[in-house]
């Protein structure tokens, strides 16, 4: 099994020292910087959990297919790539013409009964070999070992006793979202909201008194792309116009309406912005060029060379708004979204299908660092799936600009190695005092701890390397680890 | 020695853990895995044997440097680089607008006598130092040492002493290929062969009456691929029509000839296809556009656009042809071939002069993929040697399209960096059961046992170092020994 | 502090086996190679420190932060990334349109007295944190401890004594430049300087008598690059042509003017010339071409298109001329200089926002390759800020033609990770016999014992970890520690 024992036996075991090494002084110097920094509380600034989870005291995940399989498209998308339909692990159909975005929980698939979720889950463990040193395989163990508490490997005998076990944990009190938020120990979370969002599970989780800071991210790429799927983004516009109370019938109003929506999720708690894009280009449109390809827009005429210079625009109006309200902006460029057109109209968006393209940042955001870059009280952090940038370019750019910041390794990079390369690649320019520590950028709440013991771990063994060879003091690093675990996220998001 | 001893002497030893660690813990594990795998047999389902070598009973390799230098161009071209004429290493001119490839095996220059070729080892053994660190050095190293038994280290003063010792044992029967090909434990080889190649060879082989499996790969780019070497399509197509007794008038006969051709390897023992394309861009072009081009072509008038268009196209073909009669489909772009023409017109193709460029996936193979990247019938192996695409196209094609498998590290990147290099950066995204193990991909028959072995040692050590940290268990780490190094080989290819 | 002592208290204890490991059996044997290589001479063929440092025999470094903070851009970028102004760190703002380079030494700012002085060093030491886990803490470490002997830690409270520490040294005998290039056992040091440059200060250095090795490099950017600072192109050809004495009024008369130059700098004893372009674009124009392209640059008319091109050009020529007199040829493409405007506009050239771009070599270098690739009279050093470049493009080229060295890694990547990534996807494939050793590339003169030492130690670490993993044996180790450490350089750059 995936973060398994290391003889051969059934029972979970997850050692210690895992993901230290392989020298066994690194490990050592490893395991004592770990051990000052496992406990620290997690921040969580940047994720896409549901709010509802926390909203109602009552929500139950419901079965552990429910939990673990069907809403995560990391755990689904490498068994479909195995040649299993997506149907057979539960992943809903998508009715006609609907593209929102699903975020975790329950999903209309609940109606086939329990039965079809054992099914789901005997799939899963049958094919459960895939996962081996993958990401998902280091999660999933601690998930069922540590989260769960379930001792036996699961395997194609074991996955129906280990069903039973989970889904029984699931109906008790303490596997509760909430009680599961206050275990996890988590002191901060964000959530991912489209500008257009009226925030009403955030509103209701704060009337209900409960203590946890849970906060909303303000992400309005359903109204400042042009180049989303056909349709959406008018939808978008209109639902914007209703919950701001602004009628957005020229660019002017789209700005008015942004920066009201941005002040209610300030005052909601928000400390940050977030903005997908293909590309991070940015340019600067006068205002009369704006106002005409926003009008074009709105008639459904805009061209592709429209949008991409409105998103581009688009970007350094919110990093503009950013340095007068002061919420951090983060940006994540380079996913070419929907790749399988079969998957995407069939399942929807989220479905594993989402593939990278080679980015350049040093051109693209020239205009927008040249106006705003200077500016400390902008906090700019940048993501990227194209890691040769890492060193090249976005270092650099880091080391030298006030306003950047470079957020962990995203996505298909967030993995041990994935961070062995981040460190190695960034840190030597970068210094770490120009990264934005962690974040777990999951939809999978019971998968939070997991991603934060990965990066703890993989943090702390780099450190011990340098300790290792000399290049930092054993108080050095010390630091580091406290800083990388747990400070430079709270600064870099203003929490 | 480049692959040498630890200590200075002149002996070859080859360490029983080279290639491990370095960490101690790890080597031991890494050994232990090793044992469990050096003496599966060899699945070499890519490679440029010169099927003549097993074709003829009696075939024998020539001199020492007909074996081992004049036609490796790994070998030649780093001599070459340090300023050594290929004419002292015995690389022939090529005839004037000749073009073909040659595959190993003796070489016209032979006639010049046995004191030339010993000159030429002489010059080789003057200059071995360049190898040092290199793959063709440890390739060479086992040769020497395995292969051949010799057990001094090659250097200016044992130069003539070791030809004399190789060119003793190229006489003995037991050096003869075919007793070679049982004493490596080769299980299956596939050759590569063009899609007009009447493969007589290999009906000649299966005449014989022995055992082997041998089998050949069709590789039709000398017909779709437009942007060849001038005239040599127009031959190919000749060629095509000749052999396949259809006469190719027009794109419809083109099909018709290709599907013939591709019943026919099928019939002969192929279980594969091969393509090399200067970029991996795919598109379906209608029936009449596509008729349109190749009748331009057909009359000398394709533009490059034509060609990249139509090149596009037929990818698309033959991948609906691989669903329909189950050949593996092999991709291998991103080779800009003959970069250095004084070297392509003296001495012709395949002269260590073909350099990698950037090359791109999630975009140009979208058409393909959506078209026919659902369907787990069709297996398309795709290869780079544009390492940066490993974490951010590749694995991540390979981890969501049933279609898709990543074969190993290729050309310049097999090697033990260039493994660990794709385990890292590809299987935590794809995991191991979307690639496609290893193939050897060689011209050189008496480097496959060592090309194997470096492989196997790699991959036991990447397995290893997940062990010691903590990542995978030991039974794991076995199962996915015995899959990378033979289970994974037979599956993709359909051995 | 960074490059500091493992167990926490406030001395700088240099480790003995600092960069080495983590493995203990590769320390061991890393120190053993190291002990070979450590006190061989520097040979320092590539970087920017000022002659006039060695043209005055009194010439003294001002104080600590003359020396080590206000001309290092390494230093005060990452001071600036963390939002600390440049003015704060003495970087004296440049006078209206000055725009050319300063070259270390003494500053403008010098006026403002010794207590501003103390005040940046106080910034400096206050903010030295930012320096852990990077190249820049490393040299500091070592500078501090062995160049200046400090033993305390750099912190906020140590500041003001260690600053009377060192200003105390720089007034003696033994901290004059010359001195110390003598303590520092540099055998050849190159500087580099515009191709309109009379080398007054080379001259009155070997006036002087004294014996070292200091020789220029003709670096023409300044004339050949038409994509520069405007105004600058024409003042440099004016510039020029008065040192020439050649009336530079079209094509004819800038070569011949070039030429006349290179004849002057070798005969001042320079073996290399330099050339820095934003891409490695090379193509050939007729003469008539090159012509009227250079006639429209004289008028003010050269369009973007032109400067590409023709730069491309003089390139090939600079080719052709190094074939002809022998001057290694060195490339340094990729950085986007000047990447933010308002530091530039402010503070002028060279001030840390200069900002890597990706870089293709194998078509851009293809016509210059074509021409003269095959000669080995010619020793392209080519360098990259693109390590994507690193094994799938520089080491095939390198590996093949005969002309073709690749430099040491460069700038942002001239650091420990940075040689490590450099020796683990060049080497297999160029082998080290196509490299060029290291050169230091620097303009802060007391840390060039430090990136040497780092580079001793990066190339030993990687040959242990050959040796220990059986891949090369000792004695071939002691051999490429040495090639690596002294004679490779000597070689390609022909000293």
């Amino acid at each position: 099994m995936a973060g398994g024992s290391k003889m051969p036996n059934t029972e979970i075991t997850l050692p210690d020292d895992r993901c230290f090494g392989p020298d066994a002084q690194q490990k050592e110097i490893a395991m004592r910087l770990y051990a000052q920094v496992k406990n620290l509380p997690l921040i969580c600034p940047h994720g896409h959990v549901d709010p509802r989870l926390f909203a109602d005291p009552n929500y139950s995940f419901g079965s552990p297919a429910d939990l673990l399989i069907i809403p995560d498209h990391y755990v689904f998308r490498m068994l479909y790539s195995q040649g299993i339909p997506l149907e057979k692990l539960g992943v809903p159909r998508q009715a006609c013409g609907e593209q929102s975005r699903t975020n975790g929980g329950k999903v209309e698939h609940d109606h086939q009964g329990d039965l079809d979720h054992r099914k789901i889950w005997q799939t899963f463990a049958d094919n459960f070999h895939v996962f081996r040193g993958t990401p998902t395989g280091v999660w999933l163990a601690y998930e069922l070992c540590v989260v769960f508490g379930v001792k036996k490997q699961l395997t194609r005998e074991t996955a129906q006793t280990i069903y039973d076990e989970i889904a029984t944990k699931l109906t008790q009190p303490e596997f509760r979202p909430r009680k599961m938020f206050e275990r996890f120990n988590i002191e901060v979370l964000a959530t991912t909201d489209a500008a257009s969002d009226p925030l009403e599970q955030h509103r209701a989780l704060r009337a209900s008194g409960w203590h946890a800071r849970i906060v909303p991210t303000f992400r309005p790429d359903g109204v400042v792309n042009l180049d989303g799927p056909r349709g959406a983004w008018r939808k978008n516009i209109d639902a914007l116009g209703a919950v701001s109370g602004i009628s957005i019938s020229n660019y002017q109003s789209l700005i008015s309406a942004l920066e009201n929506r941005r002040a209610y999720f300030k005052e909601m708690g928000a400390t940050a912005t977030d903005h997908a894009t293909l590309s991070p280009y940015t340019n600067e449109l006068s205002k009369s060029e704006a106002t005409t390809i926003f009008r074009r827009a709105l008639r459904g005429q805009a061209s592709a060379d429209d949008a991409t210079r409105f998103t581009g625009h688009m970007l350094m109006e919110m990093a503009r708004m950013s340095i007068e309200d002061g919420l951090a902006m983060q940006l994540h460029p380079g996913s070419f979204r929907n790749h399988n057109d079969i998957v995407f109209q069939r399942f929807g968006l989220d479905k594993g299908c989402d593939i990278p393209v080679p980015t350049e940042y040093t051109r693209n955001l020239r205009p927008l660092l040249n106006k705003y870059g200077n500016d400390p009280r902008l906090s700019l952090i940048l993501f990227t799936l194209d890691e040769t940038t890492y060193a090249r370019e976005l270092a650099p750019l880091a080391g030298h600009y006030p306003a950047v910041k470079l957020g962990p390794p995203w996505w298909f990079h967030d993995s041990i190695n994935g961070m062995a390369r981040f460190f190695d690649q960034v840190m030597e320019t970068a210094g770490i005092y120009n990264t934005a520590g962690f974040n777990d950028d999951t939809r999978a709440f019971p998968s939070i701890p997991a991603r934060h013991d990965v990066w703890r771990r993989a943090s702390v063994n780099w450190l011990a390397g340098l300790v290792v060879r000399g290049l930092i003091g054993m108080n050095d690093a010390e630091e580091m680890a406290r800083a990388l675990a747990y400070d430079l996220a709270k600064k870099a998001y203003k929490l």
